[in-house]
């Protein structure tokens, strides 16, 4: 919504990395809002966003490319532009427990999420109701151990067909195949029920209530095709006790579920976040 | 310090546990302070924590296992039983990284924890001043490779002839035989600096450091002769973000540390712990 | 649902009170499921809440007060009993923000309260499409300064028509007149966005940020007639920074304010919490 | 340690800012390690901090304020420079209650804080055996209702004799007189043990287990001639319940006392925090 641009950098460091991108965006009559530099590890890799207002930028985005690039080039810098204003388009993957997927058609009608969700995908028909509410376009598309290759090509057709930018996986079910993730050139975020590394895989909650945890977490990362071991974008918990039933325990982390996901989704629509070394940059 | 007793039981739940346990406390005169019973799992086992003033008590507590014994017995019960004034007496293993010992020896000095440390050990002479201010006694057994067997014995001796109830594990960087364990049949408390199960073993800084996470955890468990995986007494978690060094992880930690293996120790010689299937049962 | 029966007592501290309790409950054949007795204050004030199982209780519950009443009475209990199994008739006041009643909502229906809500009644008409979605009655009552006493004439009207047995103000944002509070003699709670004693009043958000605090806080309480300060049943909080405007406060402090007036309403109506001066104990 | 210096700015915003300070270190062939700029208001107002490695800075750091303050006065910034390996002289203001001053001399001599302790003053002698531990002076300078004027003529004179850069009040139970504070130039950081401003002056923990809060708070700030009114710097939380008593509420609050203070204290001393419109800005 708001009249910005927001640039990403990575590289290793240098001095004048600042300068020259501060100097850069004055040269062209840009106010820069925020700025935001730290550098990473012992190699002390450059990790910066820089978000500045469009109004009165004297240079057309269109030619950003252009004019940025030969700079950036020449200091090495891996880079990536975006605006503020720019709606990203997101498909929404579903199962049965829908209460990330509510949440978040929630929070993007109430305007905390400045996305679209041109489309929703779920393997059962139960969430419909919330789509149709929302008037959100809904499909079922059912995955069984022997369509998985069908539905998956099914999957990625109506991805393409709707330009999707990123999917989030608001607790689906289904473990998304190799091909699929190598198909999909796009992120996606996905919400893992439990405090991760710990619990990988199926049934996180009764693996934390056998292991007699006193903390229960949820852990939204990218999808890398290592099941649970994409670069972790977000975390939360909640305490529990011997108290707690394994019910109870999936009660409680429905909450951290909506939470956690909502804010990866945001970072990640916001821009916010840089991958490097297999994990995530977080500009808060 | 408090003229109390504590009963602690479990067993297959039935009817009348709660009634013979408070009618038995009431027939010689006692005043219950806290009843808390609960039960567990699907097949409701039975957990409870009695405390009551020993002011006006007109069982002498000497005689307390021969007058509820056989009642206990003939209703399945396992129970044991302990004085609220009475001071455990612990000994405490330390390492180089001194935080834990000298936060639980300040402790203890404040009133917070009310038990004795009759006995440190240290495989490193540095905390040693730590001890001397506090007037306790404090043995540095070096450990090797090599004499780890004799290193044991010799802590093993330590630990008899001082009358130790249990041992805590301050930051104690050496992994513990499984013949120590099973020649020292009373409890022990270590604190491990990670959210178990995710970072089993060494380093489980750097591994957090490497894996991403968000949010950095501490455990206090029981030992059991499989490493990290006994029951879970407290855990405790702080957030990190990308600015934090693997240094800066360390310090954090140590904040977590102290006040997960404080309270783990403070419940335990409190008797507000229940062992049951692996886990523990925690009447705050 | 659950087919049980809860006694929530207190009174002055005497012996035999868990006793005389438990021993009712085993004469009846009831099977006590939880069993959680307190003390308060210097006095040491008596809490308890007890639930058991009523299949198999030999008592019909039509006759509880009859048998258990004199024993209560012969000791000097306040008491009062539920069935686990018995819907409280829920009313819910709303306003234009409507991410508590949402929630609510959400929560019923997904099985995590227990409760019916027969009646929902807004000074705004905003939130009727989700009344509607879940196909409950919602009533638009508009409040001014010069129509408050009809207004509220007929929210009385609707709450007796409705046999309402506790009113939730889901962010309503008018104040109840102690008329009204007068009037209706059922408990009402009301949630507060701010961390109560702090900021009171009108526009809490824009107090803390004026203040400049560096945690958020949200307030589930009893309703009485001084402006928030009945009995606190729950609080939540998160971290702020100095980046957060004052639109980000309203953002974070919507995910508070529906956990936690959830919770208290939770523990409401599954008979979790005993009234005592002034302060709520809650038996989670 | 650090061999780096750190910029803090803060002015009205005006494009060209962040260019001009880049520019400027890059110049002198300063390679910036973290630079963070934002904006607070509706106003936009300008806040920054940059911090540089000082190794192959063409600058002597005596020369900064002729070749900075210039540029500085030009764009109307308001600004000052230190240096990562300064050592701010620190005093330690104590009471009886000494976990606070404790903790703070733990976390220097391990390295946590980089700053020295000169000057520990106390009303009570009881600390004394701490700071001769850490070998650190330690006067005892009574205060009564009668001797204030005097006890604070003394307090000054030693602060200025030992150079002092920042007090410290570690639970230090007398309120600083508004002459103390006007003749005394440099910053005071104190610990009020509650969330403030929820529970203003004396007894907080009384307050708070009056009032049946479930959330009990520390809060760090500067100190101003208007009581617990000062800059917040930081707070900290911890849940309780009905459970706890006063006594335990005062145990709950020593461990987030002691973080939450030292958490402030190393923000300060770090050069990270901004002071604007009455709250602080913190560049964590």
């Amino acid at each position: 919504m708001k009249n910005s641009a927001i640039l990403l950098v990575q590289c290793p460091d240098r001095k004048g990395l600042d300068a020259t991108i501060a100097e850069f965006i004055y040269r062209h009559d840009g106010n820069i809002r925020h700025f935001e530099q730290h550098q990473a590890g012992e190699e002390r890799y450059y990790l910066a966003r820089v978000e500045w207002d469009l109004g009165g930028f004297r240079l057309d985005m269109k030619d950003f490319d252009a004019a940025f690039g030969p700079i950036a080039h020449r200091l090495g810098m891996n880079w990536c532009i975006a605006l503020g204003n720019h709606r990203p388009r997101v498909a929404i993957f579903a199962s049965k427990h829908d209460h990330c997927l509510v949440d978040l058609l929630y929070r993007q009608r109430s305007g905390e999420l400045a996305c679209d969700f041109p489309l929703i995908i779920s393997n059962h028909p139960d969430a419909k109701r919330h789509a149709d509410f929302y008037g959100l376009p809904f499909h079922v598309i059912p995955v069984t151990g022997e369509n998985k290759p069908q539905a998956e090509a099914q999957q990625l057709e109506l991805l393409a067909a709707n330009n999707i930018g990123v999917v989030v996986l608001a607790r689906y079910m289904q473990v998304l195949s190799s091909d699929f993730i190598s198909q999909f050139p796009m992120p996606i975020i996905n919400i893992h029920h439990s405090f991760l590394p710990a619990f990988v895989g199926a049934k996180p909650h009764q693996q934390a209530y056998d292991r007699g945890v006193k903390i229960l977490g949820a852990t939204a990362h990218y999808v890398t095709d290592v099941l649970d071991d994409g670069p972790i974008i977000e975390q939360g918990v909640v305490r529990i006790s011997h108290k707690d039933s394994l019910e109870d325990l999936v009660e409680k982390g429905r909450d951290l579920e909506k939470i956690v996901l909502s804010r990866a989704v945001r970072w990640h629509i916001e821009n916010r976040i840089l991958l490097y070394a297999n994990k995530t940059v977080i500009f808060e």
